[in-house]
């Protein structure tokens, strides 16, 4: 196969994804739509099948006269789809298609390091290899939870991961795997799956609101992703909601992140189950020895009063936060994803409740506050779009 | 000339506002840079000098060797730029190049309705043309205060403009007057017209902050202006500020724009002035019978302690708003336009010390926060900026 970063023809980039987005297709469906002269669509799929990435795939089905042959991309194409957190490491091998053909989950710590984490992340890789997953990657794609420079590929000065700071990730990924890598943040990363592959397809103005441990958001304007002028745009775990009131890891008080998130919530409940002040969590706490956001939501699903009102108090804060952006950026869809966004209803009730209250009626009469379909899942797929458009010739 | 909605291929519209952007030029310079063939750059050029678009403009100096030719925008084209404020209306006729050929400014109430405030704009026009300043408008841009549907050349919701509601502003000045107009919000205006011809040059991603009777912000993403999903981003006036406070013209508590602002600030000197904590503003009700930013400028200049008091706590509350929108959409330039951008170096340096002290550190490295150039003039700039695009062929 010819290696995947010389699709630099425009044609032979939109055949590529269109033949990922939509499966099989005859010569006729493909060039339907893309105003490109049949001759010259002909002359680029030639080019494409030569160079091994894109297969004949048998006969279309009859509608009488003579049978069409379908086109596909190559079945052997792979991806490499990688979304490190503050604690795991998840990845997927994926067909040309971003299909998972392999998948592995384990927890990790950040604070490891990059060579220590890179190393594990090469690790399963070669494991997948060996096990048959892929026999040559065409593209690896990457998230990190904190600000990357997309251009240069290296994180740069990432609050929760020391050592990270401009280590060469795509440069050290790339060398050891021998092909092209692309590195993003990882709210990045979910936003871009949610886009392709969950509840927000084809929204133009998308924030893709992560809660997690902290809070992020990923912002597409105009149908691109927008990642501000040094890559840290969405940072919004950071903006205040109080004049006072706990110090946030940034140092600042009353940042967002310090009321809600799944350290601040963890803390919360902590507190909550050792005054007594809720039964609930008391007999969680005695059970397992610690607490998490899971169990804040298990106690409210019992009707714990105070895991009811820790849950509307970080909705109703992260809906004030919300509530100001959509004034200011005015977007067409807001999806709520990550760890927390398992809180469920009672959470999402708040933050529409909020939003819908403080904002202009003119920007909330159309505006869906949705969860996230792809759950857990929304950040690898982001990876495999990035790694596929990379290979395939488009530009995130 | 032709009608200049005819420019629609690429090249043309490149070598127009080249010609607009840079002023005469030869065919080499014109040449150099577009990546154009020749032949077809030249032909290009007859077409826009046979249609009266482009006209010869003498020899370039001479360099030795035979002289060339200089082009340049034919000098009879013109442009009408038109802001309408809330009170105020302003009009500069330019020539191609955006150079203003006659300005008229005069008081206006927006709540007369749109028929009243058209047909007055319509006068002033009618005067410039009866005393020579133009033959034939190739253009109208025109900037209205309050959210504005750009495809449809409608305000949409406006709410200080009683009346204006999807009134068809673009269709009625373009029967009248028989050429395209383009109508955006008031505040966009600004910010486009402080990127071409102020203190943003280039800047790929602005936050324009207008600073007048309300508060408003123009946003740059990627050197596009973005104008949200409803045409209303930017509304920054209505975000939250405190959980409680005075109720705001909008319905809500707490609204930065309740707090700051024209309107909030003559609100509050006029308290100052009748309490007696201000002697300064005592005196200049009394002189004046009322108050304006203006004098609250006046008497901090005095060393008034409660005039200082009022521009501090103004700024620090939009350094509050400002400061999440750094950390959301890490802009590379904020410019604090407006009104009350008179109110000078104590508005912007407690403006600059909250978003410092607050945002994201990556986010403020190299972030400068700035006041407009063009102060009073950057609307009608804006304007005949998106005129001309218009006429030029380019979509804003």
């Amino acid at each position: 196969m010819a290696a995947p970063d010389q699709v630099t023809d425009p044609v032979g980039s939109r055949l590529l994804r269109r033949l990922r987005d939509s499966g099989p297709l005859s010569r006729a469906e493909l060039a339907s739509g893309l105003e490109v002269p049949r001759a010259r669509l002909l002359s680029e799929l030639d080019s494409l099948l030569a160079a091994g990435l894109v297969q004949e795939a048998g006969p279309a089905e009859s509608r009488g006269g003579r049978r069409s042959t379908l086109v596909e991309l190559n079945r052997d194409l792979r991806f490499a789809a990688v979304d490190l957190g503050a604690r795991s490491i998840d990845v997927e091998i994926t067909d040309g298609r971003l299909e998972p053909i392999a998948v592995h989950s384990e927890p990790a710590d950040i604070r490891s390091g990059p060579k220590v984490i890179l190393h594990r992340v090469s690790e399963i890789l070669a494991k997948f290899k060996v096990d048959g997953a892929y026999d040559r990657l065409q593209a690896i794609g990457i998230g990190i939870p904190g600000p990357v420079s997309f251009r240069d590929g290296v994180p740069v000065s990432p609050p929760i991961m020391p050592g990270w700071d401009r280590f060469p990730v795509r440069e050290v990924l790339g060398r050891e795997h021998g092909c092209p890598v692309v590195v993003d943040n990882d709210v990045n990363i979910m936003a871009i799956g949610e886009r392709y592959g969950g509840v927000a397809r084809m929204t133009d103005n998308l924030l893709f609101v992560k809660i997690g441990t902290g809070i992020g958001c990923g912002i597409y304007v105009g149908g691109q992703v927008y990642r501000g002028t040094d890559g840290c745009a969405g940072d919004i775990g950071h903006i205040q909601v109080e004049d006072d009131g706990p110090v946030c890891s940034c140092g600042n008080i009353g940042c967002l992140e310090a009321y809600f998130g799944g350290g601040a919530l963890g803390r919360d409940a902590l507190a909550a189950a050792r005054s007594g002040q809720s039964p609930a969590l008391a007999e969680r706490l005695s059970n397992s020895g610690a607490l998490t956001a899971a169990d804040v939501a298990a106690g409210a699903a019992e009707g714990d009063a105070t895991c009811v009102q820790l849950i509307r108090d970080g909705g109703r804060r992260v809906g004030t936060v919300l509530a100001g952006l959509v004034s200011f950026i005015n977007p067409s869809m807001i999806v709520i994803g990550g760890g927390l966004a398992g809180l469920g209803h009672l959470l999402l009730a708040e933050i529409r409740s909020v939003v819908y209250r403080r904002s202009l009626p003119l920007a909330t009469g159309n505006l869906p506050i949705v969860m996230s379909e792809l759950g857990a899942r929304a950040g690898v797929v982001g990876a495999a779009v990035l790694a596929s458009d990379l290979a395939y010739g488009q530009p995130s």
